[in-house]
């Protein structure tokens, strides 16, 4: 199945520039949406893995329908002040500015194997985030993966050392 | 499997007054989760489900892995201005104010057959947008699922007609 055709891509949004990858019409499609989870699943089936981690929101898409494949948990990291217990926080930079990510202290058990699930890898920034907060906490980062890989913005490098993967590539 | 043990009641979060239910703990525990998801899943599955639509961002997490395992697509409805192509928008009143919600226009065909997933039934103005939402763009709603119903707010009475379910209930 070529995925590519599940994705719709719009020139400028949110803002000129850029070439938005849009999910949801892979995620509509039933057929698609099972062959994404399935295809992510069968690699991180071996790999005894514990818990997935998600940032949200599309994070979520993926990431839970991935740890119920595979019978993991699913941890969610979230944007600042939506998690109501104790958290651990890391800053991330965008553009203009900064923001922060959030994952409860106590979601991830020291020495717990933990593959983190995003829908799409750019400049890395985010998954760098969630890498932190999963070894703050004492897990074990056993894979990084992606629906989609934007290679041209070499998030990779910032990701160096970790096992990660993608289905579908653009350049940006 | 009591899951109500699985879920962490937190007092005044987000404010005063409010006893939030955190599903965090419940998402953690693999065993929890995919009780969770294969409960709700076993009601859906002889209903011939085309769509699962859930609302940004806890819907996600348990609308995706749902409608995964039976085979649907799954539909975000989300926050203004997140979504990259023309939407259908609808108005809900919060507490102070308004919020609006969206949904891609060609999310859905007329004629599919939806059930709509929450974590939480609270006065059920969220579900009632979502509702609105599915049934502009020609979908049947033919079942709404939550995790978590708080009865004593009185959700069901904004869903009249539809058949409405929760696997966890508090009385607020």
């Amino acid at each position: 199945m070529d995925l590519k055709n599940n994705i719709r891509v719009i020139e400028g949004f949110p803002k000129k520039g850029i070439s938005f990858k849009d999910v949801t019409t892979l995620l509509k499609d039933k057929d698609a949406f099972k062959y994404t989870v399935d295809k992510i699943s069968a690699y991180l089936k071996n790999r005894n893995i514990d818990i997935v981690v998600g940032p949200e929101a599309r994070g979520f898409l993926f990431g839970a329908p991935i740890a119920y494949a595979i019978g993991a948990g699913f941890v969610p990291v979230r944007k600042k002040g939506k998690l109501p217990c104790e958290t651990l926080k890391t800053t991330y930079s965008l553009e203009y500015g900064n923001d922060e990510l959030e994952m409860h202290k106590d979601a991830i058990e020291p020495g717990q194997r933990v593959a983190i699930v995003d829908d799409l890898l750019a400049t890395g920034g985010t998954t760098r985030s969630v890498v932190k907060l999963v070894e703050e906490a004492g897990g074990k980062v056993e894979a990084v993966e992606f629906v989609i890989e934007l290679t041209g913005l070499r998030g990779r490098e910032k990701l160096k050392g970790y096992d990660v993967n993608s289905l579908i590539q653009y350049d940006v």
